[in-house]
């Protein structure tokens, strides 16, 4: 990117809290309110008309409200980037960010919602009371195991696509950087053998999503080692996943877990000893995203991985899924899709490895650019075609 | 207003619906997005530093996220203009105009927040569960009796400004017109008297502001006539505006109110008799402000009044609550209200009673055309002005 070099003058304090006055968000009023005929037909009279059309045939809410392409970004702001639980007031400079990503990249509208709860019951009970009010539900910096309970009963209950982003936004871009880096290294994805450091909501997702590309050699670790059968201190949650990954049965800490591993995946928010790379495999896949320190450094990385990714944007392969969720939430309202299903978030995985594939893979390009405008387009594309066909099944 | 010739070309239903389309708000992002250095400014990691910041004072909240100047129009869609319970879908419309009010004329930014639930006690929770999505709440289009309950609720257990303007944003700009109104047919104010048609939400906060303003003769009819303390089928509501108003002690119906009163307001959607006015004082006062259909066409109410008021925009005189309500938040807002206290409103009418008089007072101009530009700015400084008296008191 030709901006690359503006990144290195250094961003001051004063300069964020300046650009923060008075938020980041702004509503404009897309009908003129000039004449007494605009306001005849915005407001009343002319507006119960359309309330009357809704009344009677609630789909038209889709197509004559802003609802229909509204994506509420919903927070308890119970674990907030890495500064945990500081609430609701203060993750709202937060969802704001978001809601300028999701215009900025998908040109989809969406409102900060922010509660001041962080009981399952009334947040699940609280986004559907709002339900009217939009058309879409991204879930964010919610804490687990929590947010795995609050996801589950959304999809469930609403009718319209929900997602929460820190699990499968990061998981569909962590898909889409090993695709390449697979490639990359001239390994079969299929037959790779991964390691997955940190077993919160972005670790559990990225097992599900490379479960379900295909990948049978996941091994998923928590702050105790191996998520295994012969653990008898997991959570119902982690003893699901420890039968249906670990298929080598794996036991003890990250040594024994790296030992011959082609890909591992820092989401724990830890620290990697470098004699523990010494394990890996050769021609090995580090993805070490915690975030502002990664679990490893990329340039020790690079003495025992041929290919690394981190999540900060000041070195090569940043994994950011700002790459996903404007994309996968503006195809599945574009198509009127219920669900964000997991065949959806695979072909978006697939759409953005296509893009840095199509501008030539190498180690330090994997994925593209977190500004790439033909990022989100071809996301929501792919989503929405997927959701199309899924429909008529 | 020059305008005024345009309101006779119909509005056709397709204009209505076209212009409709895609809802009529839209958000838009205030921080660029375009380089690297923005997406480190207003998202990771630099939005870190205003979370942390807001964490540590919640006070920041209010100047560096756009909750300060936001405003929840809430509803459950139970009383939808003349439309009625026609449920929240329905309402969206409805609030996506009221808040593309706010922005024109008073250049607050608001979210149309519709519930799917019409139960007091969800309501005031969920409400209670967003406050930290935003800074203040009109409740629109709520049902009585329990719009009353709700906002009392809400008034008690928020620190943000709420106001239910199908109450307050109507009584404020009917007393406006009733200062003007009296100047031009030479009546003191204070001994006006006073019928009210009506006591439904507008009804009850006519009533009250009157009071308020210091004219003591005032008389609140229902559909079965006169509330008076002889009544033994009023509700907790009405009886204790029994006791309040009617100091005459009058019983009986319509015609019995109307006998030698000097101002009838209608806010029942019923329709008054003509015989009925023949009771009306020399140089009376009619607001028949029932939409579309007033209580009495002007032309007739003309012929035993001197002042005539509607609400439609194709007569003179129109009470539109516009007038009121952007201006109200606007001046609360800015001026860190916790409440909308009575003397406000009572700044609020004089301040929309003041433009229409420097313009000259005339029997067919006694309120502010609602497109007026210069009203808003007018009712917030009044407002704001009162809030920071009161706040030092």
């Amino acid at each position: 990117m030709s901006d690359e070099n503006q990144q290195s003058a250094p961003i001051s304090h004063e300069e964020i809290f300046r650009s923060h006055e008075g938020g980041k968000l702004s509503m404009v009023s897309r009908s003129p309110l000039v004449t007494r005929r605009d306001l005849s037909i915005a407001y009343t009279p002319g507006v119960a008309e359309v309330s009357r059309a809704v009344a009677a045939d609630p789909v038209l809410a889709n197509t004559h409200t802003w609802a229909g392409r509204l994506v509420a970004v919903v927070s308890d702001g119970s674990a907030v980037l890495g500064l945990g639980d500081i609430g609701p007031a203060a993750s709202l400079p937060v969802m704001e960010g978001k809601a300028a990503l999701f215009k900025t990249f998908a040109d989809l509208d969406s409102i900060p919602i922010v509660l001041a709860t962080q009981d399952v019951e009334e947040i699940v009970r609280t986004v559907k009371l709002l339900r009217p009010s939009f058309g879409a539900v991204n879930l964010e910096d919610i804490s687990a195991p929590r947010c795995f309970e609050i996801e589950a009963r959304l999809i469930e209950e609403l009718d319209v696509p929900v997602m929460h982003d820190d699990q499968h936004g990061t998981a569909v871009v962590v898909l889409a950087a090993l695709l390449n880096a697979a490639q990359v290294v001239g390994k079969d994805l299929a037959g790779l053998k991964v390691v997955i450091a940190g077993a919160g909501a972005a670790g559990i997702a990225i097992t599900e999503i490379l479960l379900a590309q295909g990948i049978a050699d996941v091994v998923l670790m928590d702050s105790r080692g191996i998520v295994s059968r012969e653990r008898d201190d997991l959570n119902s949650i982690k003893a699901g996943y420890a039968a249906r990954t670990n298929p080598r049965g794996l036991i003890g800490g990250p040594k024994d877990a790296l030992e011959g591993a082609d890909v591992f995946v820092g989401v724990s928010g830890g620290t990697v000893p470098e004699e523990h790379l010494t394990e890996l495999a050769p021609e090995a896949i580090v993805f070490a995203l915690a975030n502002p320190d990664p679990e490893i450094m990329p340039d020790v990385a690079a003495k025992y991985a041929s290919v690394v990714a981190t999540g900060r944007s000041d070195f090569p392969n940043q994994i950011n899924n700002v790459l996903a969720f404007p994309g996968i939430f503006r195809g599945a309202l574009d198509a009127g899709a219920r669900r964000i299903t997991p065949v959806m978030k695979l072909a978006a995985a697939q759409a953005i490895a296509a893009i840095a594939a199509a501008d030539g893979l190498r180690p330090d390009h994997i994925v593209p650019s977190a500004l790439d405008p033909r990022v989100a387009p071809a996301v929501a594309e792919a989503v929405a075609a997927c959701a199309r066909a899924e429909a008529t099944v």
